[in-house]
């Protein structure tokens, strides 16, 4: 195809859950035709995110289906819109949590699209500005305005590229707002999909990294992907010889965190920020971030233009993630790997076996 | 006296709480004679801070008695120890909540000295390096050492200056360190001793500000003290109409805050700083924090080097706290009235009837 054919391309093969728990199959899906502004991407691969399955089964409630999980998404360019001036047919890119943002208010203005006043338009499982549902990456095609779309640097090979998409600007944007760097000590909850990656950069960026993992078994991974200290948080000696430790602690975990515990591991002006969290709500003692100055922080994905900077930072760097490939057939098991936190460190899908 | 005596002054007038929950009496303390660095001030004014309450009752535990609470001070010095070379007799000078610490560590050369790793020296209900017990401010005179005392500028009465060494330095250091200025919108959280200080420096500082009281009780006053607007927290849709307003919201109160509703109440990046705290955990969903790359933090009353930037400020801007005046027979009493927060807004002990 050349970059002034605009094919209606209509159907094309995704793998979806139909309903809320069932399991994922085999479907066809329309794809709008493509826009002016608009990029056709030939999927590669899609990471399986934690959040897919919460998504899948309905877990956050108002599903759409049937729905395409998948916003960890790595292709290729094989067409572009007669406006598109970003990219061209051949480019190696990617696509995130989100493919559309209201572009005027004063979070898109500043390139924070995910947080976004009217709210962003989520890769899958929302409604686009058209009124039309989105769909995922567990799918052969997509399209995206060309302003949603990232370049892959040619470094970085797309399967281990595609979980960056949301796990590595998840880990990426707090470690970079929080300034990991030399000389600070920086300690990652969890070695899972967020966790190994957030080790990878935080440890690339030049801080001095621990895992806080809930036993030793991943041991010889983290020390392996970047971690200069690994402790278990089962053992209570952990948070005595610990205390006021870090300068910053990245939860990256979904069981619910004991914060005050946490909380003391951190240095005066230390920052405990979660970028997963359990449905319940937490208990706080407030107690435990007046005494030091502490701070409780979240953070969500990132912006295109970090998401950008993530890309090419990690592409300097070498950084990928830790992926398991497998076919679209094995989405179903995966989904139950994760679930029991089977998986060293992330699932992606090859496309190519929808 | 000149600068050169050094008067072994040993019993002074106090009034102290005997034992734990016993009503204050008047009794007589030792202070320790006029050391090298020391200086010996002549106590004017102490304010009655809510903190004097809970410990005079040992509602924290591990109380020291007798008790001579205060730890907001304000007099005149009348000897200085040989080495003093910051002040000199006649000068006028406060004292906060801490007379000593380590003066070694990270946080006392950066001039945090509340955060001193061996922990600082209280004005009262504490043992000072010296091995001795420490009494506060609800006497006639106090020695400490020059570099623990500040300095009182001219324009500032020391009756309403006596509550900003705690109050006022607790409302001021976090509003500079989570930059409280033009173009800011801050919400102050209670309008009491704490509150109304925080109202006055954060309008002075050019911030446009919000108090969220209970009730609309004391809403004149509020505005008077320099609030643009003023919402009660016990109308529900005080939550409503205000979601997503605030750069920074400070909570001076003590009672279990609902912490994701105040959090809705931030703009993304706002910061909830709490400077009070129940005694018991409060609930948190982390949610309320990834959302927006919230923060929930605590501060606690500042170092030497901002409390005198603190009364400089106030100075400057004619501020001082409003008091009411009592004697020190009327203690116990306005400790009844502290506690179901019937004060306008800081009571000041006229410590000349001990």
């Amino acid at each position: 195809m050349s970059a002034t054919q605009h094919t209606p391309l209509t159907q094309v093969a995704a793998y979806a859950a139909p309903a809320p728990k069932a399991p994922l199959e085999r479907t066809t899906i329309a794809r709008r035709a493509v826009g002016e502004h608009d990029v056709l991407i030939d999927i590669k691969y899609a990471g399986i995110c934690h959040s897919d399955i919460h998504q899948a089964t309905d877990g956050w409630g108002e599903g759409i289906y049937p729905m395409v999980p998948g916003h960890e998404i790595a292709g290729v360019v094989t067409e572009v819109g007669a406006g598109v001036t970003k990219f061209a047919v051949g480019d190696r890119v990617g696509v995130g949590c989100f493919v559309d943002s209201c572009r005027t208010c004063e979070h898109c203005l500043r390139g924070q699209e995910q947080f976004c006043s009217r709210g962003m338009t989520g890769t899958y499982n929302a409604i686009g500005r058209d009124g039309q549902p989105t769909y995922g990456g567990y799918s052969t095609h997509i399209v995206v305005d060309e302003n949603y779309t990232v370049r892959i640097p040619d470094g970085l090979a797309l399967d281990v590229a595609a979980p960056l998409l949301c796990a590595g600007i998840t880990l990426y944007s707090p470690l970079r707002h929080w300034q990991a760097g030399p000389g600070k000590k920086v300690a990652i909850v969890g070695l899972g999909g967020l966790g190994h990656i957030g080790v990878k950069i935080a440890n690339a960026l030049g801080a001095e990294v621990t895992v806080l993992s809930q036993s030793l078994r991943k041991r010889e991974d983290g020390l392996r992907l970047g971690a200069a200290h690994y402790y278990a948080t089962s053992d209570e000696s952990t948070f005595e010889e610990l205390a006021g430790t870090f300068d910053l602690v990245v939860s990256t975990v979904s069981a619910p965190l004991a914060l005050d515990a946490y909380l003391g591991l951190l240095k005066v002006d230390g920052a405990l920020v979660n970028v997963g969290a359990p449905e319940e709500p937490v208990s706080l003692n407030l107690f435990s971030v007046i005494g030091g100055r502490k701070t409780i922080a979240g953070s969500m994905i990132g912006g295109i233009a970090e998401t950008q900077e993530m890309l090419d930072f990690c592409a300097e760097h070498g950084l990928g993630a830790e992926i398991e490939l497998i076919g679209a057939d094995a989405i179903n098991e995966a989904y139950d790997r994760v679930r029991s936190s089977d998986v060293r460190y992330r699932f992606v899908i090859d496309t190519s076996t929808i």
